[in-house]
């Protein structure tokens, strides 16, 4: 707990630095405010450009704090993604019991996320962190993968249901970056309903088509 | 021609700085070591941290040189893209006279491009450069639209050619994110015909069916 060596890839959780006197010196909801300085600061500069020093700092506490917590410049990283992703983490309940109507579901429910500026914003940073840093990439990949994929793999009953989820997830994404990133007309402006219903039979033949 | 002021928006082509010295200067072939410097520069920093002195550097030309051939920053981006985005630019002539296996063509189409590191690489630069800085997006917003998109639609009979496809567009550039940035199994190492075979019936949907 005391005097841990600085490993480059340490156990998450309780470790190395002072923790007694740092927790003392970050006071009460010091945890809270580090993430909430994480994802607004990989937000706003990019994974490359944050370090945990800045991130100490915007949230006022010693740098050792924020390795107490979370780790890792990679695991503060993740940690902000999963707080960022949590709006589209419902994914699974959306699309659970699948139906005829299983690709229509999902395509409003992600363009809900993505017109809601508040869930937009962190989702525009994290792909622009992963566009631009492997490691950044490989963390979102594990999130992904673990928190999002597989269980929306587990939803629908086809062949190969992770590579169909990621086909429909592709499509998702791409016309987000057109619309969003891009603001490609006519799709920038064009209503979320008629999108919606211009994928969804898409998405439809991915999730239950065999 | 000579002492042209630096009103941040001039108009393309010959203009201000010492033209006729500076193309003495710059010696043969030196329109093109400036295209291919700022090619590499612009895929290695991304748009953001290039600048005109650092092309002009790595061409080994005087600054005003670059200007006089390209104009602005932005326009030397304009003209960088324009050259990574040459491999794309034969779509509308892959796609003509439409059919029943268009979807297909498009598909095995981009996937070519995309399979081939020669022309993914600059592709890639480009996706980084427009995600991360605005004047980056709005360049390559008008390079589709006038040199593909377009083009592309005017291949299409369907109504609202150009939502079409954009949508199909948005369908490509996303599963080429997941396969080629993010790297996310099983997309990332399928076989592209695979890939091909599952998304040309959607393409072809977007592409022909009112």
């Amino acid at each position: 707990m005391t005097g841990g060596k600085d490993d480059g890839a340490p156990a998450p959780g309780r470790r190395r630095g002072r923790p007694a006197r740092a927790e003392a010196e970050g006071g009460p909801g010091a945890r809270e405010r580090i993430l909430a300085a994480a994802r607004t600061e990989f937000a706003e500069r990019g994974y490359d450009k944050t370090s945990v020093r800045q991130i100490a700092k915007a949230a006022g506490v010693d740098p050792a704090l924020v390795h107490h917590y979370f780790g890792t410049k990679e695991q503060v990283f993740g940690a902000a993604i999963e707080l960022s992703f949590a709006p589209a983490l419902t994914m699974p309940e959306v699309i659970a019991s699948g139906g005829e109507a299983v690709g229509e579901r999902m395509a409003r429910f992600m363009f809900g996320v993505w017109e809601n500026p508040v869930s937009r914003q962190p989702l525009l940073a994290i792909m622009r962190s992963a566009l631009t840093n492997e490691t950044a990439a490989a963390v979102l990949r594990g999130l992904i993968e673990r928190r999002l994929l597989q269980r929306v793999a587990g939803e629908v009953h086809v062949p190969d249901p992770e590579f169909r989820v990621q086909l429909a997830a592709g499509h998702l994404i791409g016309v987000a970056m057109l619309r969003y990133v891009i603001k490609m007309e006519p799709v920038a402006s064009a209503d979320t309903e008629e999108i919606v219903a211009m994928i969804a039979p898409t998405l439809q033949r991915y999730l239950t088509q065999p």
